[in-house]
C-alpha cells in the first residue's frame, strides 16, 4: 500500500463526536512523526525557513484523512 | 494568537526544496503531538472507529500551513 | 465558462442529505471521467507510477466543487 | 483497507509530467463512478439540488491523492 | 451558472508566474468582497468569535480556484 | 507572526452560526485585498491568463483559515 502524499502519521484514536452529517475523531499522535509542507517559493522566502528553525504547523481537521488498514 | 484550526504542532525544519514556483520543507514533529480529522459521519460508521483504534493520517503536503512566531 | 481545475466531471445527483451547517450530495458520474491529480515529485518516485499502472484515487467529498450550470 | 473518504475511485494512469517539487499524472477512470461532495447547507439551498439534477463536478487536481494498493 | 461554494470574489490579475507544472496568478479585489470561513465547533469557541471581531483570514494559494465566464 | 500562505485578508465577523460538529462564520473583507491562486501550468493555458483579466475566484468556506492575533 503507498500513498501520494508525504504526510503519514500513525495516529491512536481518543474521542469520537458523531455529529449529523461531519463527524470529528481525536487522536494521539504514536511514536516519533515527520511531517512535509509544499508551499509557495514566495511564500517560503517570506518565511526565510532554513534546517532548524521551529515552526507551528496548522492543518484544518478536514484535511486529515483517516485510513484503518 | 489563535488559529481557527484543529491542528497546530510544533515542528523542526530538517530540509528545503526550493523549487520554480512551489517549494517543500521537510521538519520533525517535536515533542508529543495530538492531532484531529473531521469527516463525514457515513465515513465514519464505514470505519467504525472508536477510543483505541489505531488508524493512519494521510496529509498532502500541500495542506500543511507553516507559520513562524 | 473555463475553470482553473484539472476535474471536471458531469454527474447526476442520486441523493441530497441536509444537516445544519453541512450537507452531502451524491451523484452518479455520467459518461467515461478522467482525472489528474498533482502530487509531490518525491511522492511520484515512491509510487513509482507510469502510464497502464491502476490505482485508486481518493478524494474527501470536502474537496469536491458542485457548479450548476 | 478503509478510508475515511466518500470519494474512491479506480483509474488508469495515462500519462505522467515530471516537475522540480510538483509532478502531475492523468488518468482515465475505470468503471461506473460514483461522487459525493460535502457543501455548506446554505450553498444546497442556493443550489436547489436535487435528485435527477445535471451537474459539473470541479476539483483542483492537488486534492486528488493516489494510491497504489 | 451557480456555484457549491460560499467564497466568490471578482478579481483582475495582475501577474502570472508560470512554472514546469505549477503556475502562480496574483490579483486585485474588485469591489467590496464578504467571506465565509467553515471551522469545526471546537474551533469557533476556542476563539470566541462574534460579530464585530475583527480577524485574519489565511487561505493557501492552492485553494483558490479561477474561473473565467 | 508569518504565515506560509499567500492569501491574508483582514476582515470583521459579521454572523455566527454554531452547529453540531462544524460552525460557519461569515464576515466583510477590511480595506483593500489582494489574493493569489496557484494552479496547473495546463490550467493557466486553457484559461488564457494574462494582466488585466477579470475572473471569479472561487473558494469553499472550509479552506478559509480564521486567526484571532
Amino acid at each position: 500500500m503507498k500513498y501520494g502524499a508525504r504526510n503519514r502519521i500513525t495516529a491512536k484514536v481518543t474521542k469520537v463526536k458523531k455529529g449529523d452529517v461531519m463527524s470529528q475523531v481525536e487522536l494521539d499522535v504514536v511514536g516519533k512523526a515527520t511531517m512535509a509542507s509544499v508551499l509557495t517559493t514566495d511564500s517560503l522566502k517570506e518565511l526565510g525557513l532554513k534546517p532548524g528553525d521551529k515552526v507551528q504547523l496548522i492543518v484544518k481537521a478536514i484535511h486529515v484523512l483517516v485510513v484503518k488498514e
